[in-house]
């Protein structure tokens, strides 16, 4: 047995297809004729571009803009007149076309690993994939396409790249494993939205699996059995049926209700990215919609969007929602975001810098438009404003100000729209979690990012494996910040709901119960498990459990704790 | 009247020296002889090359490791074979040494401008400072040798550079104007450092100034008087007496005890980054050392320093101040403290990422190393360890039992120590003040951190311009934090002190006092205007003002109300 990262869950028993990335050894032959290889390595080069700009435009459509640009900056790169005029020349002093591409970009990688800089230095990674890709269509060999495999396929290799996912569905593959690779890594959250169970950095994989074994992939305890004796193969069938049976569990939850163990209602609604997502949403039974983050309308082109074209977005959702609670975030770019036509400034801790509200607030055309369009949105369904990464009190009253002008403006150009759409802000940074009391008094309700609250409160970039484990909700300092700013908004009078991921946490649900928590906002697949574990215990217990967690120390204890309550209750 | 940023205080007046940091217009003529134009190359290769490797070695006995560091990335960048080989060709090819450098180091240049990575474009800079300065070697311009100016030079240029700045002093220079650079630039800390006054950042500034004019420096108002008529020179000859006399009120105050003005007892101790450094702050009548850094001991160097090295450093500092306190931190490096040799790995938000403690508890010898140094010094005086960047309970627990491993070890090698040496925390991260009640419990003392914790609480990068306005201590959140950190002090009846700047601004000490914070941590030359400022506040007075300023929204607000009420107090 192999062990590895699970991440994603699920068991996926089947065949191993896998997928190899490196070239051929390079031949030292001279070419017969130099001109010819010349054009040999024009027509790889056509060939190699023309490949990344079909992956690159096949992903952009599945929204990966990031990887997207990646791929399109290779073109750019090997495109260069400097980096050409090399290999040309070293073809005409008869050197074999992949010797020539092998030695000039080594030369590249060198020149920019010798910098010592770091950034530049992972530059030099991009450049030896252009350097293995380029070569390898001078070798003639194919990319693997995997939107082709067979059903039962699990798919083995040394890391998924963005060339090598396009295409890939639950319907044939069965499972993946691959040798490097974090929780949050790009194949990691690939497998997680197609629910494909997926074990990461596996040691020594690639010498242990070949072609056509047969494998287990457990996605949730992170193991991979080689050639599987059939006990084997029953037990894990069985722990297969059992993790659809929860789902069909979960089945009975569909549109009841979202109540406590003693009846008391609360709300179940989704984290969404796009209207589309909102579809999916109320297809998983959500409530409406507790975030809609609206960095999809500003990416992946080369200019902001019009007021219109956003409205018919924000209209879309409200519709999709009837008179469901709609909360859609304004802009949050910075942090890990970019969008390269607002040229921001490269930041050295990007979280800690010009992000969000704080960029808004310094860029009124745009933010006004974003504004206008929620207006004009509100018309139509039951829509709330959200600002995102909100530290100060009068950070509120510029954008209500801004708001007014709008609703001014709105009303004389004689638009439709709602003029009391409620206006709330997302509480994710300790400033605000000290300030509560304050912030409540200002706005329509709370939204307590967990996300970021965590990572600013422990001060751990939740990207960074060398400080995951301070990044944890269950942090007695977290669990303090998180009742603070819910008796806050209580105290005001005003509802309190959650959109980080610790909302969906069956450990931590009765503890947010607990502290009256009003809305959950959750990703939509997690919409019936979320209301089956808030079934399960009245608030007298859920007061219990949340004081003795709140009384240890350590996150270690408190998650310890917590699981075990869950667990019992569960097996109950 | 030119005006740009006021970033070391003071009045200068004197005479301009222009440095030019830019070469003459490149020849296009062709060389001679080839082959002497190659030679010609490389000896001015070679001497610029030594030449950066002097002020390289001289920056780096000035403690300026860094600069030193990016001085000699610079002989690396040009020594790259790739390069050196394309320039030789071109002059081969019949260009003279200027045109080749120019046009190979501008290709260069493009090549990592195309990446369009920002942090690879940054490092084109380097290289287009590198192709500048060798130019200039070719050329036959010396580097300006600012260590030899005249008493009374005017510094005027573009940017003070790394290689500018060896042996400047306030002997000899009256005032440093620059055309860029701000408040926290290398120039500004210089300035400050050697206590020349300077205005960075000021437009146009090589248009209107010129070499031989006289001008005035204003510091404090971030102003320069360009051919200043006799009465401006006498209004600033009395300002810079003004400034000197406030030097000499607050002479006074030397050798007397810290108290408010009601008599209450505090303690005004120093920061201090060497032990150097605390015989200064002794003589600048400092009462200990509330924060001795010790990166000094790790960084510039190849391997960490051994436990006798650290032993004698402390022990040094120790015995500078007899029987009064000398609070040692622990090792504190990642976020902007870089040291090659731990090999720490690059992040994308070094300030949330793996730093201080959260290093040392995973380096268990090189941090036992470091407390059995600090154990052993305790037994020459008034030993304080002090651990950075807590955030968790256990985190204390953790080092506490270290400690107790080392105090096991030491008194079985019958080492001479103080086994009760108290053990405190800074306080400067979000959780730390969440869970002070808890962490309180656990130590001997506090000291807030006034810098990191505004960083944490505001989510504002000290270093990001672009979130200046939302980087400071009189935000209420801060101030919230403060009072908190405070009060779980007391109530646990431990001492809290401050390290950061907040605790010597003479607007926010009555807010400090009226906290109840036992110890004032300054830089050693703001220990007397810290015990004037002091002076000036009953406890009753002091209370009036937290109180006020704490009703207060905003920062803006908080601070003019506390500014108002210092001036309006001194001016009594």
């Amino acid at each position: 047995m192999l062990k590895g990262i699970a991440a994603s869950e699920g068991i996926g028993i089947g065949t191993v297809r896998v997928v190899i990335t490196t070239p051929k050894e390079i031949s030292t032959a001279a070419p017969a004729d130099t001109e010819q290889e010349v054009a040999r390595f024009n027509d790889a080069l056509e060939g190699f571009c023309a490949d990344t700009e079909t992956m690159a435009a096949e992903l952009e459509q599945a929204a990966s803009e990031k990887e997207a640009g990646i791929l399109r900056g290779h073109i750019q790169l090997i495109r260069d007149p400097f980096v050409l005029q090399q290999i040309t020349d070293e073809i005409r002093k008869g050197l074999n076309a992949e010797s020539a591409t092998d030695r000039i970009l080594n030369s590249v990688i060198e020149m920019f690993r010798a910098t010592g800089d770091q950034l530049t230095m992972e530059r030099a990674t991009d450049i030896a994939d252009i350097r293995t890709r380029l070569i390898m269509h001078l070798q003639g060999i194919e990319d693997v396409d995997l939107a082709r495999v067979p059903a039962g396929t699990v798919i083995v290799t040394e890391d998924l790249t963005p060339s090598m996912t396009v295409g890939i569905t639950k319907d044939s593959v069965a499972g993946i494993v691959t040798a490097s690779g974090g929780y949050t890594s790009h194949s990691a959250i690939l497998s997680r939205a197609l629910e494909i169970p997926a074990v990461l950095s596996v040691q020594n994989l690639l010498d242990s699996v070949h072609d056509g074994d047969t494998v287990i992939v457990d996605g949730t305890e992170g193991s991979v059995i080689l050639s599987p004796a059939d006990e084997e193969i029953e037990k894990y069938t069985k722990k297969a049926e059992e993790f659809q049976e929860m789902k069909l569990r979960l089945e009975a939850f569909r549109g009841k209700p979202s109540v406590t163990g003693d009846g008391e209602l609360r709300e179940i609604v989704a984290n969404i990215g796009t209207p589309a997502d909102g579809v999916i949403a109320k297809d998983d039974d959500a409530e409406g919609v507790g975030l809609l983050r609206t960095e999809f309308l500003y990416m992946n082109r080369p200019s902001a969007p019009l007021e219109d074209e956003q409205y018919e977005a924000y209209k879309k959702v409200v519709q999709t929602f009837g008179d469901k609670p709609v909360i859609i975030r304004t802009l949050d770019i910075g942090g890990d975001k970019e969008i390269p036509y607002l040229n921001l400034p490269k930041e050295d801790n990007p979280f800690l810098g010009y992000r969000a509200i704080r960029f808004c607030l310094n860029n009124h055309d745009l933010f006004q438009a974003q504004l206008r369009a929620l207006l004009r949105a509100s018309a139509y369904g039951n829509l709330r404003i959200m600002i995102p990464m909100i530290t100060r009190v009068e950070e509120v009253r510029e954008v209500k100000k801004l708001r007014d002008r709008c609703v001014e403006d709105l009303t004389r150009e004689g638009k439709h729209f709602n003029p009391d759409t409620p206006i709330g802000i997302m509480v994710e940074t300790p400033a605000a979690c000290m300030m509560a009391d304050r912030l409540a008094a200002e706005v329509d309700f709370f939204s307590i990012g967990t996300n970021d609250l965590t990572g600013y409160t422990m001060c751990a970039d939740r990207g960074n494996s060398q400080v995951a484990d301070l990044y944890t909700a269950y942090d007695p300092a977290v669990l303090r910040s998180i009742k603070r700013i819910c008796s806050c908004a209580h105290n005001a009078g005003i509802p309190v709901g959650m959109c980080g991921e610790a909302a969906s946490d069956p450990a931590l649900i009765p503890v947010l119960l607990a502290f009256g928590l009003d809305e959950f906002s959750v990703s939509h697949e997690k919409v019936l498990s979320t209301r089956y574990n808030m079934s399960l215990w009245t608030r007298v217990e859920a007061d219990h459990i949340a004081r003795h967690a709140l009384a240890r120390d350590s996150a270690a204890n408190i998650k310890r704790y917590l699981k075990d309550k869950v667990k019992r209750r569960i097996s109950r």
